[in-house]
């Protein structure tokens, strides 16, 4: 084991530095682990142009990351279901009070919740990192360190699409074609959606989600209104979709999610744009088309895992870009201008595979 | 048997007209009814006023009314739960089609649906009106008319608590205590509810809400912002409502809904208000508050007349005004002035009781 | 169109015969259907061999077959979804009564129910028949008719898979690799079951089970114990299956089904087996698994059409064996002997294709 | 605060005694309380005469009690949310790991939890008694100590009639009018039950039932078939019940409870009867009654005293007898006995109030 941990630090707003930090010890309850592969996420370069998030500040410096995996390298005294050498991806929220969220099974929504990567608490993009040894889940060997890693942004379309109702025979319009719209993609086919139209206003990333099992990409154009596109996707599908999974936070957009949804459908609003949104809520209440948010994820790391080991879900595409831990800045730039779909890190020196 | 059948008559906008109509004669699956009390929608007003509830237009005579209750006098062929002299309340949505809303027990989003008092469709402010025997239902004893007429806007309250999943210990915020937001108040109350705060501009009708059971009435000011109101609800709870039922359709009263919801939360969307709405969308998706229609009703009289038979609602106190149906314009009068809550007409001229 | 209306009929228990029978004529609401391919199923078998399902006796001679699919020929007068000439597959149970199943979206558990060769009901082994156009679905082009026809016993499993809650990642028991445990497996791998275990006495079904996609084939020994199975069933998936399908009504199996379900979980009773079962009721109650029954089906059509004409199921492998219809005896013995899976009988002259 | 610490300890089978034991120190996450009041539940009494409950075995002395109520004296170092003076309620069990079960809400199904007077966990039926405080519950002022106490039962009743689905307008019949019978009546009522029947062999237990708003109490005679009751349940009400509660664990009862229950309706078991029983399991399936099992509770204890605070349910008279702690093995005579419904200890020596 070394001496030094090499980390990726955000210092303040445009101001990314990798340092060496001590490498920490496990608690009675934690793991510590040797990371191995570690994917950017969209809101990682948000805090490095913004130096914030909404009402999340970056006020000290702070290591970013948290789509991760890795292997263990030391575990606290009282943990019994982990040991040295073991694969494990990392569910980068903990919740740390067993408030009334926590107790009904929601606890991505207990406020006072550690995540990793969220001012003012640290990330895992770095050499050594320790995390609560129960929100670390083992790996079968089928299944690589970056799936492992890919579990986090795949537990947000399975959330979503839980959120949703998506069952089998469900159709689905998927607002966007990001890392999120992709993801959300995959889990809705895996959970038996019959048919998904996917929008984007680029063509490139609709190619990748044709590639990836998409029935109908549907290029936007600027012009189109809200309720054009609505009939575009009714046109598609020869009907309105059950479900509706907006992944773009673009206020046009979701108003087309809401018109496009057929009555006693769901709208799940993925995407995050503005603090207010105008929107046809008549329209949405007079048909009673729901709409529900996702935050983050709960619960799905095990269900992921068993999809991952069983070739149920292929999420290896999504990666399309790798660089050392060392040219982190270089990957984070691959990123903001937004090329190719994932960049992963790999955080170990001797092992860069996927 | 009359031989006329004396009938309030929406021609269009702002002309209403008592005339005598054929009475007609119920086909196989019909009964014909003598119409005994009629309550005084402000729907029906609306039309009055307006000519029109957005695409819904009065293009031809139509008969008001859709809170009714009555007696049977005469049976189609094939029915078979109902005879001559039974008291009935009725149901007036009534679906046409066996399409996939109805089959799957959400008839009221059946595009083709029959509604009494949506244009073209003819409602029952009149002596004698024929109806689905299927969606006639048979008052038991000590249940009165009235209490019949009322579980249509009752209905609506079920449904929306119903939607709103409003359970055993929830705290509940209504905003508006017009007659729709009081009969959320009922549902919620009889649903287990344990403490509601309902919102209105008027004191008058926030003391109603507090004669039938509300635990904080709580009077808006136009000059209260709706994160000050949503703080106020917080104040008098000790803690975010789990649900809200938004009864007002006004945009600064739905933001207050979001705002003042628990994360994990509920708020329904009954009241109707512009087509679009400008609200903190972000706010409810973060914290997962999911946003729900409300479209009628459906499936509610069964439980509704058990409620009122086994006496756990009480309704009565709602009927503030009653008209004889020779009376109808002033009745409507009445209710477009907003005095009291329900106004009822009542339809037989032997039996003008309660 | 023939003159003659050849239908396959049960007069008593043993007495199964070809007879002319003539050409129904549709009512307003229905279609005549020149039938193309009608499945055999085990409650048809049952009825010739024993007279009786239950309570359900052949009092008078009745046509066999609920598994179908055919052309309309012709249309009542108030259809319109429909026109001679359209591929549709048939839902065999049409409710008779508006009654609160119906309305509440069950209409499965209506008593009233009429269903296809169920006695007194008529079935549609024949060359012409006729049904309420709201229960005969329109085929795409690429499904073709034995596809359709199997929606029947697809539905079963559908059925099964969502009373079950089977949800992304779930692992699954499927006790019975009869025809009714392969579509459950089926349909439990399309809604997103990570890993299926199946048993069966029968090594060859198992076969066939595991082409069609399970996991886990458990060949069950007569002296394995109940708990013994369990046992083998949670070694086999690593952990308690989250759901079990039970499919063959033998009490054994049943309680095999509630020892090897997870705490939390469900056992879903499909199978049926004698009037009274002796189950380990305490263990699932404690336990808290949950046991529910199903009985046939609701609202699968359109879904199982979806997912037929996606390609996310395949059920063609499901028919092993093919009958002209004038050799229905043979067919009915094929299905009596247990050989191969599906027996099918091709009822048109014209076009025996599948 | 006492030096001593006196407690009812069973040693094993029918060995219960008064002993002092020390006063225990709170742990970080912990409260040590005073005890106030502590009710006898009929599993101590079990335990007390038995030694054991199914594999749950007194192999070392252990504490008895766990419907318990008493204030903070002394508060761990990573208490924030109480101090000491604080009126808490208590609930017994507390999980022990963050698995699956925990983490999706229903910690209640954790195998590893601990629970007051489980074996080997100790009670809190003693002077001084700490607990995690996490789960202690702050009183309002309006509810009593013995109030407090009796969110335990009724939890179980909340609980049951959750999983049951009970809602607005519900029939319920619940199989047996002992305490657990009583609060699921108390709870059935509080959520919306229209009607419920309730079966006991007691006629004293019924008229209690009566007291406390049961609508038919209905005397069960040992000759009385199952199918019998189920067609006098339906007699009563009308029609069948939606809902059946059993808490008895008598076979027979099991059997009416599954005879009893409408179409589509919902079983719940919460008595505990033979580990295998009988049942017409059959009858159940093909009518989608639901069998759901019901192991003590989980997220109860806010909403119970949400409901006791706001006088929606009036637990206060099931305490029917009162003894000082110094009095417990005449306190456990007595529930022994079957005298009156809940026994209550005063533990507290200077306050043995309600
Ligand atoms: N709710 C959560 O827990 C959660 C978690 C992760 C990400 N997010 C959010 O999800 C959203 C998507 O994340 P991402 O990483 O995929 O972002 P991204 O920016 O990579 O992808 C968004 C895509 O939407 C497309 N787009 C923009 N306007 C559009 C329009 N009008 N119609 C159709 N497509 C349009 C863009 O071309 C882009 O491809 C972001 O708003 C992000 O903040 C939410
Ligand atoms: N969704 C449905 O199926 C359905 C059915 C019936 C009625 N509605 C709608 O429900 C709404 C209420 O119906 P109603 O008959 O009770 O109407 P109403 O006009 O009598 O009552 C509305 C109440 O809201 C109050 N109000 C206005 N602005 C407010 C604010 N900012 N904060 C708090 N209170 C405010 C008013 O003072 C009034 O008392 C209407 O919009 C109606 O169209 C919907
Ligand atoms: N609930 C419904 O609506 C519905 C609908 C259709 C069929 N069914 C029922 O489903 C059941 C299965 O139907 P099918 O057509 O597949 O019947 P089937 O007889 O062809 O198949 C049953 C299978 O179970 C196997 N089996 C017997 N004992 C077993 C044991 N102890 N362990 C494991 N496997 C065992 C048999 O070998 C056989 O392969 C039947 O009971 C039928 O009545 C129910
Ligand atoms: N599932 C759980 O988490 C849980 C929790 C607490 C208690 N329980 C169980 O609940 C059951 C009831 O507990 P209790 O404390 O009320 O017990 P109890 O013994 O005081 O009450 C049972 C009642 O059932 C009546 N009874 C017996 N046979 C009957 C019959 N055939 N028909 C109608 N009534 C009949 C008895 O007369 C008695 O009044 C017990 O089995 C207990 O083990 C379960
Ligand atoms: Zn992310
Ligand atoms: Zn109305
Ligand atoms: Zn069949
Ligand atoms: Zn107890």
């Amino acid at each position: 084991m070394d001496k030094t941990n090499l980390s990726v630090v955000l210092h303040s707003k445009g101001d990314l530095r990798l340092e060496h930090r001590p490498i920490p010890e496990p608690g009675p309850n934690e793991v510590l682990l040797q990371m191995h592969s570690v994917g950017i996420c969209g809101s990682d370069v948000h805090y490095w142009q913004n130096g914030r998030i909404g009402d999340f500040v970056v006020k000290k410096p702070m290591v970013l990351g948290h789509e991760a995996s890795g292997r263990v390298v030391k575990v606290g005294s009282d943990v019994t279901h982990l040991k040295p050498g073991d694969r494990v991806a990392v569910e980068p929220g903990v919740p740390r009070e067993m408030d009334e969220f926590f107790k009904s099974g929601r606890y991505n929504l207990s406020p006072t919740i550690f995540f990793c990567a969220t001012p003012p608490d640290d990330g895992n993009l770095c050499r050594y990192y320790k995390h609560s040894a129960n929100f670390c889940y083992k790996l079968p060997d089928n299944v690589t360190f970056e799936e492992g890693a890919l579990i986090e942004p795949l537990s947000v379309g399975i959330h979503a699409c839980r959120r949703a109702g998506v069952a089998l025979g469900s159709t689905v319009l998927v607002c966007g074609a990001g890392p999120i719209g992709l993801v959300c993609l995959l889990a809705a086919k895996a959970m038996g959606a019959s048919q998904v139209v996917i929008t984007d206003l680029s063509s490139e990333r609709l190619s990748m989600a044709k590639e990836l099992g998409a029935d109908f990409p549907l290029e936007v154009k600027r012009e189109d209104t809200a309720e054009q596109l609505a009939k575009k996707v009714e046109g598609l599908l020869g009907d309105q979709p059950h479900v509706t999974i907006e992944c773009t936070g673009v206020q046009s957009s979701v108003q087309t999610a809401i018109y496009a949804t057929r009555p006693g459908g769901v709208v799940v609003l993925v995407g995050m744009g503005a603090e207010m949104t105008t929107v046809p809520l008549l329209n949405a209440a007079v048909r009673e088309v729901d709409i529900r948010g996702v935050f983050r994820y709960c619960n799905t790391w095990p269900m992921a895992i068993s999809m991952l080991a069983s070739k149920k879900v292929n999420v290896a595409p999504l990666v399309t870009h790798r660089f050392p831990l060392e040219q982190a800045v270089q990957a984070f730039e691959t990123t903001r201008q937004g090329l190719g779909v994932k960049v992963m890190l790999k955080c170990d020196e001797n092992d860069q595979n996927p």
